[in-house]
């Protein structure tokens, strides 16, 4: 692996410290079961990796130093993210990593399924010294995703209605980002009722099992509850019809649907009159944050218990447990299994 | 006629005057020609007209009287407005008007096809009093709609870059909205050359027709010449295909694309990816305008000559050359065609 240019970062077994120190490097399976198979898949080889928390050490002169956590999401070309590190490259359309005299594209553009890796400043953040490592991973990206998707793309708004489809830990974090935005309803959809008890933990005011109302279509049922329909609707499941009726169940004339969940299964058809009425459908990206500036609040947050992790870890496995972590991820049972490398 | 409630207007004929007096009726065939087909159409019978300037005259003590114009666009129940005026009901939920015993919906909740009619306060707007009358009924509806969605709906930052796809008179208006926020770059995209000397009047900076750069998709030209993606894109059509583009033709991770133009030709459809990144399509209905206050503003920057309308208009037609005045409008060779009713 070449080594040169922006922010090393350096891990070491079983150890947790600062952001600086050596660290017990952290990873859920989720974000790789879904990006093995995304379009923007960068061309093979890959080294694939999308978030760790860790020691991170300066390079080179001038770079920002002493960030110790990463992320994923647009990055590189603003204009055009999909020509840099999407793509499988860092900011500067480069890739630090070879392999036999071959190029390697670096995942998102960090590669943090390794030992040692090489990233630019950008793609690190520094964190509060003693945040717990093995839960604010989850700030690398599904967690930031949802509550982001709420508090920053969706932008909820206080004593408004919002529905969340899909409780994942995106869904389930778009939730927390509701509550935390002082939304006075927030209803929690998904057809597999075990997550109900933890929506409603983390704010969801109440839980909608679309199945239960079959063949009646759920933005009958939600707009039913809501006079109209709600005022932001997060489609946290990755489906194409999911989304249609999500924006579906928002108000004619100002409702606000965020999709958050990534599909392959064709496009998303949106209904000219529904949307000429007034709504608005946005797409998010790790919840439209720049994690350099706001993974460390989101970890300040969690320090402070105004905003919960813990409940999101339903797993701890080792790296030949990976497959397993993708079985539980599959069928529903985990949340979020947090695997260690070594 | 049933006559009660809500504001009365009264017209004479082939005389102006200001807002409270006797007028000269003006208006469009577009709107008419588009809303006979649209599933949103009331129950027939239906009193046609949806756009008027006129005397008004308060007919209930406590309603707001002395106001001189109407509009289209969801009214009534605001949470939802297709169970109100756009199904051909007042916002009280009635109509005014019956024909041997059987009630009449009333266009958009206002019908002003006929010598006189009913609305409510909250259909009109008073205007300045010398504004000339056969000239701001555009600001009734097309103009308002496309000079709303690029400052109300899209809200167009200073020095940025828009494209308009689609050069009638709501694309035009669209221009005129890109220039008056400060857009640098207005790009103005047609089929039909004929319409581009007009466009850049109004404020277009370059004018594209897809057709000359076949079969590379307008997407991909409006990327390349806006390294990655205009900022706002405007979809004035009414082509589910074309808002697709559209979509695709903003930046990937804070583009915004405005559906305008309305279409039965099925669903927009919607690349996840496309959207994902960062995208951003909304609707707008008379583009994102509460007529009663902001067509009076339209009207005094007519009458500051900061906002154009004669340009607009290139046909006057009596009724009885109506389908003359729709056979234009298909055709593409008139913008607005003024019709008088008597």
């Amino acid at each position: 692996m070449q080594s040169s240019g922006g922010v090393g970062r350096r891990h070491s077994s079983g150890r947790r410290g600062c952001a600086g120190g050596s660290a017990q490097s952290s990873r859920s399976a989720h974000q790789d079961a879904v990006q093995w198979s995304v379009p923007h898949r960068p061309d093979l080889p890959v080294w694939y990796g999308e978030r760790r928390v860790d020691a991170a050490f300066p390079l080179d002169p001038g770079t920002r130093g002493g960030r110790g956590g990463g992320e994923c999401g647009p990055r590189g070309d603003q204009r055009q993210p999909r020509k840099t590190n999407m793509m499988g490259m860092m900011a500067d359309g480069t890739s630090r990593v070879s392999w036999n005299d071959q190029q390697v594209r670096q995942f998102m553009g960090v590669s943090t399924l390794s030992q040692y890796t090489v990233v630019a400043d950008i793609s690190v953040a520094k964190i509060h010294q003693d945040a717990p490592l093995d839960k604010v991973y989850l700030l690398g990206c599904g967690v930031s995703t949802g509550y982001g998707a709420a508090c920053k793309t969706a932008q909820v708004e206080k004593d408004s209605t919002c529905a969340v489809f899909g409780l994942g830990a995106v869904g389930l974090a778009a939730v927390m980002g509701c509550r935390a935005a002082g939304a006075s309803k927030i209803i929690a959809v998904d057809i597999n009722p075990k997550k109900f008890k933890l929506a409603q933990e983390l704010g969801a005011t109440e839980c909608i099992n679309p199945l239960d109302h079959k063949p009646r279509p759920i933005q009958e049922v939600l707009k039913e509850k809501t006079q109209g329909g709600v005022d932001y609707a997060l489609e946290c499941v990755g489906n194409p019809t999911v989304t249609s009726e999500a924006l579906e169940s928002t108000v004619d004339a100002w409702g606000v649907c965020v999709a958050v969940g990534w599909s392959d299964a064709g496009p998303i058809n949106v209904d000219v009159d529904e949307l000429l009425v007034g709504r608005t459908l946005k797409g998010t990206y790790f919840g439209g944050c720049k994690g350099a500036d706001y993974v460390p609040v989101l970890v300040d947050k969690y320090m402070k218990k105004e905003l919960k992790l813990d409940e999101f870890i339903t797993h701890r496995l080792s790296l030949g447990e990976v497959n397993k972590a993708l079985e539980l991820l599959k069928t529903g049972e985990s949340i979020r299994s947090v695997i260690s490398l070594w």
